[in-house]
Parts: structure tokens; C-alpha cells; sequence
């Protein structure tokens, strides 16, 4: 499998190139707008073919690529069914595999840090988005987070993975590339709680500045990052 | 086997942790002084031992964690037998395996970038430090650098790896973490040259700044970082 994690520095994004191998079918999972022609010289060196290209929420810190991606390579864009994004080509449902010929990828709705939250899970790994990120998890404070919601996708859900998946978010501030279950369920400080209340009331008591771009992200966002989109 | 890529933001280094198993012995490569306790931390997370912590060369763009990190947890440090720091523990030689209980690496003097360069060979993957980078080759110009050396460590040595061997730099600019070398043969610009002679030409060519940390690193990383050695 080819499997790259590209970073933004900016925003401190992650995003995966996920393909079964050279010249083959390939997805890009929270690609960052500006990197828009990276990923596309990435993808011709590798002889991929860009099938399909997914954001795991809309994002406030970063205006995705996924509309400028479709128009330049003519790949299927796609969230979750949650998501109020008005401009993708398609949406994938919970426990719904996405399609990409040699990868077996599946969609895990974990909605906490926004209600169109989205995990992939797949063998061995699993991306997290923004919901468990390395030793944190995403806040919970805007875009209809909830942190009741939240505990239930990384208690009911994420935590409930075999202990040795890797784990890759969607983000890390700290310098960290990928975690596993085990090691977040250990040394994760804000799973380190009695029980759901208690993590809500960690999550709340959270005071957070908004992102810096947030009021231009997610509305760009909500139209795949085209500004002139109707 | 446990492989952590490690990022210092600042200098755009990629510090690597490796272990063959949680609970094992570990090595460290081209720690940055800054984060020495996140790799501590890290280490204890995981229930590690440390071992070993290299340096690839003796960097210009940051102060090396090696003296900080024996200082801390009694790791031996070491270099290739080439270098001109003063404050090792040991040193390994060109074709030498590194210590490390149940993973096998071995030292590859690759000599350009600096005339104390090394990279380090596992099964499936190469640690190129400042040689072969993605997409580019360290600079040549300063510390008894020499192009016509370094294109023989990549052209000699590097290259003729298995094409499938996976590429993890040193450095990386552009958010990029890996390649292979199969990928750095076809795409990496400094690479397509027609012989030794157009690649000294070639960086000879090249008008860089020194780097910004350059005249502090150099003096103090000879001294694995620890301003008050001898």
C-alpha cells in the first residue's frame, strides 16, 4: 500500500495519500487548498490515479481542496451524510466502504468535535480526523460540537479497536506523526476520565480562542473551497 | 517494529524513534536538544528503553539532543567514525551494525553534505540524513562538503538499494515524510544529471544563505550540544 501523510504547516493538517499501489487507484483524505498542486504532481509522479478525495469534516482552520481537486483531475468528491457541505459529488454513510480499487476502507461516523465528523478505518490503521488526535482530542466548542457526542465516538467506537491500530489524525501540533489505540487509551490525558460526565465537564471547562480563520473556512468549506461557487 | 517520525517545526528536522517492539530496546536518530524531554516522555510511554542516539552528521541548523539524552537516561551516543565531535560515547564505521536488540541497522557512510555523513540501512527502509532528501540532496557547501563525494554516496551507494526502499530524510521542507528510492531516481531534479561532473556543477551552482544557526550549532554539536563540556 502507498500511504503518505503530508503535512501543512500552517494549519498543521494532515493529509493521506492512500493508494493499493503504483499506478493504481488513489483517495485524498483533508487535503489543504493551496497544496492543491503538490498533491497533483505527487499523484502523476506516482502514476496513481486520483479517484476520489474526502474531507473527514469541514474544517475551520483550513479551506479545503476537494472542489479545486475535482476540477483539475475530475475525481469524485465526498463527505459524510452529515455534513451540511452543499457541493460534493456524492456522501458515504456510516460503515459504508469507500470505494477505491485494493484498499479496503471503511467510514465511521464519530461526529463530538463537529456533527459531519467522520474515522476511516482501515486493517491496520485507522484516521481519526479531528476527533482523537495524538495525547488530545478536537475540541468540542463550535460548528454543533458536542462532548457527550464526542466521548461516545472514542469510548464506543475509536478505544474499541484493537489496541496495536495505528492511529493518524488530522492534525498535530506537537511534532508526532501516528499513535496507536493503546498508547492513546494509556497516555491520552483527556481519556484519563471517571466517565462521560466527566469528560464533558473537561471538554466545557476548555477556553479556547476561535481558529484564525474560521469564519472564512467554513463557509469556503461548506462549497469545497470554490469561492465562486453558487 | 516501532518507528516514530518526529518533527522540530523550527529547523524542519525528522527525528526518528525506533524500537523493535513496545517494551524494547531504542534508538534515537538526530534528536533536536529542544525536545529532549517529548522524546523522554515518549520513550517512558512506551515503556522503552534507550539505548543509542545517533547523530547522521554533525548539523548546522540545530543543537543536538546526544549529550542531553545520555545525561538523562545513560543512552550511549555516537557518530560514524568520521566525525570531529569530541563528546561521544563510541563510534560506528562504514558497513557496522548498530546495537539494538531485535532490529538490524547498519551504518552507511555517505559522505558529501559533510565529509562525517552517514545513512542507515533496515530491511525495508533507509535513514538518508542530509544526503538524499525528497525531491532534493543536502547542501554541499559548507563543513568539507564536497558534490563529486556526494554523488558517488548517492549515484555509488544510495541508488542501487532495492527500488522499493523506502526514503526517510533528515529534513523535509514541503511536508513531505517519505519516499522510496525508485521515486528519487525518476523525480528528484538533482538527480537527473548526466554524470558526476554535471552534479558538481551543479551544486557548485546552487547560491544558498548559511543557515541561520549555523555558526552556534556547529561549535556546540561538536560537543553533542552540552554548553558547558569541555
Amino acid at each position: 500500500m502507498i500511504f503518505r501523510q503530508l503535512f501543512d504547516r500552517e494549519s498543521s493538517t494532515y493529509t493521506y495519500l492512500i493508494a493499493s499501489r503504483e499506478g493504481g487507484e488513489a483517495l485524498l483524505i483533508d487535503p489543504v487548498l493551496e497544496h492543491t498542486n503538490r498533491y497533483v504532481q505527487l499523484v502523476r509522479e506516482l502514476g496513481l490515479q486520483l479517484v476520489l478525495a474526502v474531507d473527514t469534516h469541514i474544517h475551520a482552520d483550513h479551506i479545503t481542496g476537494l472542489g479545486k481537486l475535482r476540477e483539475q483531475t475530475g475525481c469524485i468528491s465526498a463527505m459524510g451524510e452529515m455534513t451540511r457541505a452543499e457541493c460534493l459529488s456524492t456522501h458515504f454513510a456510516d460503515g459504508e466502504k469507500l470505494k477505491l480499487d485494493g484498499v479496503a476502507i471503511t467510514a465511521m461516523y464519530t461526529p463530538g468535535h463537529t456533527d459531519d465528523s467522520y474515522s476511516f478505518q482501515l486493517p491496520d490503521r485507522v484516521l481519526t480526523g479531528d476527533t482523537l488526535l495524538i495525547r488530545g482530542t478536537g475540541r468540542t466548542d463550535f460548528q454543533n460540537g458536542d462532548p457527550g457526542a464526542q466521548y461516545d465516538s472514542l469510548f464506543g467506537r475509536l478505544l474499541k479497536l484493537p489496541e496495536e491500530t495505528l492511529v493518524y489524525p488530522a492534525h498535530d501540533y506537537n511534532g508526532m506523526n501516528v499513535s496507536t489505540i493503546g498508547e492513546e487509551k494509556s497516555h491520552n490525558p483527556r481519556l484519563q476520565v471517571a466517565g462521560r460526565a466527566a469528560y464533558v465537564e473537561l471538554m466545557n471547562g476548555l477556553v479556547l480562542d476561535n481558529p484564525r480563520m474560521m469564519d472564512v473556512a467554513v463557509p469556503a468549506n461548506r462549497k469545497c473551497g470554490l469561492a465562486n461557487a453558487a
